[in-house]
């Protein structure tokens, strides 16, 4: 007969860690919290941060992060940073414009214990993909290697149906110009060699591949032609990143599972228009939490995590009056949107360490996008 | 014996134009208004617009929308442009980052009529004063010149009692290169020929101005030491902005008086920092608005124009948390500001048609800035 | 028996002045030389400027010269500015990166004198087409609708053989947003609704279209598969810019003709790569004009007007050498280029005044452009 | 006695290796070298180079670029990164603007061998301070601190005279605003909290601690008060850089010196404004180098490295024409001059690896800057 301590050590936990950065070099707060015990290096699964860059083909705070992190858990773990970077994603948005607060997210996943609130509760699974080849980016077959990649992260999170997953982030490799050269050389033709274009691509490639592994789309090389064109497909639960940075789709998958016990739980929400304050105020009411207008700080200290993707509306209107964003030489559209939306949220929380990210092509309602939040229930 | 409606002539009455605009250039719809009789050339008074510049020094699309204005206004009253100009404040903010819309605010003054609704009422006076010599700007004799210029303008809206100003707005001029050569050659030392940082003395000097004005600080030469300087001194009522457009002080006065009647009322809230969502939802209840979490169409529809005053926090944290806007050398800081503003309030009222101005030097508590509604409550 | 006078009265001259501006809207060095009877306003017969936008869909100086341009020409002429400005071309690029001066090039045609030097000189053409519908633009009814300007443009030059044409000018309109808005509700479909992508068609386009009037291109409509996709095609004489101010095809014809007097000629070389000075040096030379290594001081008051085009390598290198320009998400790659050229040109002049203009798809050698110097030989 | 190979090894030998990077945290070239036995990690003195970012307080390309620096030699010295970083200066100056190219010198310090080339020959010396503290940054005390660092260097490189050192590169510490707030909270004044601001008073005490180190000035308190205000004071060898990715001022000293051997000479002269390209010509003439107009292959190959210092002139003019540089709100105006800059200097070598730094006050004439070229005359 099992003892509940014996039972507990089947299920897991997840813990979220929201720590700052001081700049994108700067891993020191997870250090800290690794020196004092209250992570462990072996125990991190994902990490999802925003930096302080523009978010563009050359933003390389991303990397310049990303090597920091894996060189800080390469000494903990005694292991190559190299090999820690195809196991672990790192998935960063670059840009903080406005209210926004550099920031990361670290995810650990524990045994839960004998304390451990009941389930089920909010769980996590990651995987990273075989690079993709720079031709391929923004293609059917980008699709295809998403969903792959998405189903076996659902495997490593233990969550068998589709319609538990809350959220799925992915960070999609780019063609740069140097890697459209490279494939020129081999012979192969880019979909497009402009890289902010194959940034979008990219993006598209990765809403039509977590749609497709949680069944939202069929598997049909035909709906190629509508990335980027008909927006009115989407997915409602995927978050695409698309950077320099990585040349394999990195996955990490947030659902509720049975397996899984803690106070964390999560809820996600699509957001109409970039004016949609109501579909924050709703994701909040789904996890217990008030905001009319702002949350109190006892809720707010219940928050563990927010992220959003958002877009200037393509019409070049939003509720009928003219924005300027996409006609705007001096300041990229994405980071004019993240701007605003940094603020939409950020006003109802009363927080500004939120994950916002651009470049929402098919990820919510056109012209929108979506908002989800992690909040601890106990 | 008067009649009523001998008597309704003695009363003033204020109408609001909100019109929008395809480009700095485009003055159609205030053509428009005026063809079809909607609006009267002769009772303009005061323009308040924000235009799709980068709001600093090179930002020329305040001189082409001026331009484009008082041709038209020009062209109605067969007056030469220049001589309106020299009437008629229009007071401009460039940046429409984010979702904010490019649209401007048309005051008309006219005599109530026996149909217009009681007052008091909101009330509008305006005045410009003689040029401002550069190496005066920023300086004791700027806000003296800009008190003086308030004077005037409270005069002109027959508003006696300082308590019933809701809101002052002010343009100043500012160093140019060009100016700060001008006023060497001629023997004088201008505070600062860096034009950013002259637009914030500036600035600073028209809010000290509505202060002194307003009876809010003494009229002490000592106390020029105190701007950009100690950010505890502010005026709560005061939105002021600067540019190279113009070269004496316009003043906008709108506040409460009995000898005004009509529909419009206006309420202004400091806000304690960018988040303080808190302000506008008091302002707007002050008006007899819900926002819970949006203003309804029909509560929409009642508003007629919404000023912001904001900056990001010097000490670069908001609520604690670092922000990025005043260290990035690729997006000014006032534009960071104004796009994360226009979010927060756009998202309250559910709509982006919003004059929010950076640079809110002394202008409501340090780290935030104001918020002023103007709204029918008929 | 004609007189030598009677016959000077056949032939025409071009006057070129070189004019600076404190801003996009002062048009006061025009308005000084036209007062002092240094030139005539019914004599100007084109115009050619940079100003200090930048250069972008979002590049309002360009339509606020040009106002305050024909609001001059309108007082002086006692004629409607619009309707002069369907008849005298303004062609602005906007973007003074770097050393680079804001100023226009005002061109006068009048009757030659007895004492204008012999001929063949330097002659002017112009011609603006009807509009072109938003989804023709960057299409091969578009490429025809600019070889017809300018066909117009030769016969207003007086220019019978197109081997004496030493430089076109075209300003070409762009989609915006609002015109694929109302382009997609008319049932048409635009190019591409991107705007930057819109105007990179519309100067190749420009291209095609002058490489058709000179005879280097065949009109085939299957050529409009090769624009913006086979660089290897180009006009070495053509300089195209695009912009949402104009919605017509704007020319501007230069060549050299005898039925023109005066002493200035024109020279215009390609450019191989950004780094190409010794073209200009090679133009320079033409002329009768030493730079070694730069104009001396009376070699440069002879220079009357200097235009390039120029762009950024898309292959990402300059002679082996990776440049940044394309992958920049902060300032637009034509800015770059722009800032660059203008230092390579600027350098052999000694002066900075230069129109250069970024964008030269097929206008001159992929990669590098062309530059073209108008100069006193008597 | 000794014997010709013994002597040899008392003399040291300078080799300048010029490498590419694909991005700031791509360190392959030098790794290559390292791997092929082509430079040896235990030589190597300093680096100086060009990263593409902004170049201003945001700019993390160079933090990113010097972790990977140093993490790469700290693999092949077995020694940690932190302590080789407090040893060896590794100048970088952000922004790549127009045609310049992300490229960094390694410089590698020998004992000459029986074959290097007979001296006096390039001579190379390095040094770093302690920490400079907020609030001394742009004071006298900082001016001396750089002073003692040069001293340091000029031992370091075995120069004796001071006439000999043809070069001095220093990079400053600058005040961020998390710096002002700490040396606040510990009750000190900062010079100025405008970051911008403080980086241009670092370079001011930079060129001044060069200046004093040199005997070009005294070493009087009373000078600090011509820091950023008197630009007649100038050193005509000091190219200094400031940025928040130090805290100690870093030194790298050039100059010939008979205890050097091998083909390496350096020769530096002022530029008068941003259009002196006779300036580049006569440092490349002082080296054997013909440029007319532009150098050889043949010469281009024996040019080692370029260093240019340059700025916007503050009055807003060159050569009597206005330029737009330091008025601009969407470029900084240093990104401006960096991109006019390199292509001056570019077209005159051909080649685009240049290391050009803006912000150059009181390093060369004012207005202007200078230009530093090493290069092999064997």
């Amino acid at each position: 007969m099992k003892t509940a301590e014996h039972i507990s050590t089947d299920f897991h936990e997840l813990r979220v860690h929201r720590l700052d950065m001081a700049h994108p070099g700067d891993i020191s707060s997870l250090a800290s919290i690794l020196d004092t015990g209250r992570a462990r290096a072996e125990d991190i699964v994902a990490v999802i941060g925003k930096t302080e860059g523009n978010g563009g083909v050359n933003d390389f705070t991303r990397g310049y992060f990303t090597q920091s992190l894996f060189s800080l858990l390469g000494r903990h773990l005694d292991r190559p940073a190299q090999a820690l970077q195809e196991e672990i994603p790192c998935i960063l948005s670059g840009g903080t414009e406005g209210v926004l607060s550099p920031h990361y997210l670290v995810f650990e996943r524990s045994a839960a214990t004998a304390d451990s609130a009941a389930g089920p509760a909010l769980a996590i699974g990651r995987a990273l993909s075989s690079p993709v080849p720079a031709h391929e980016i923004g293609r059917w077959a980008h699709v295809q290697s998403v969903a792959e990649t998405v189903r076996t992260a659902l495997l490593d999170a233990r969550i068998e149906n589709s319609a538990d997953v809350a959220f799925v982030q992915v960070k999609c490799p780019c063609v740069t110009s140097s890697r459209a050269q490279a494939a020129a050389a081999a012979g192969h033709t880019v979909l497009t060699a402009d890289p902010n274009r194959s940034m979008a691509f990219a993006r598209a490639a990765g809403a039509f591949g977590v749609a497709l592994a949680l069944g939202e789309i069929e598997d049909t090389a035909e709906l190629e032609s509508m990335m980027l064109n008909d927006f009115s497909t989407f997915s409602p639960r995927a978050s695409i990143s698309s950077g320099v940075e990585v040349s394999a789709n990195e996955v990490v998958v947030l659902g509720h599972s049975a397996q899984w016990r803690g106070p964390l739980r999560m809820a996600c929400e699509p957001m109409s228009d970039a004016l949609d304050v109501g579909a924050v105020v709703k994701a909040l009411a789904q996890l217990g939490l008030d905001a009319s207008p702002q949350l109190s700080a006892a809720d707010l200290a219940r928050v563990a995590g927010v992220l959003v993707k958002c877009e200037p509306d393509r019409r070049g209107r939003i509720r009928g009056a003219r924005h300027t964003m996409l006609d705007d030489t001096d300041i990229n559209a994405q980071r004019h949107i993240r701007g605003a939306l940094g603020g939409v949220v950020a006003a109802v929380l009363g927080n500004s360490q939120i994950f916002v990210s651009g470049g929402a092509e098919h990820q919510g309602p056109d012209g929108g996008g979506l908002v989800a939040i992690i909040a601890s229930v106990a």
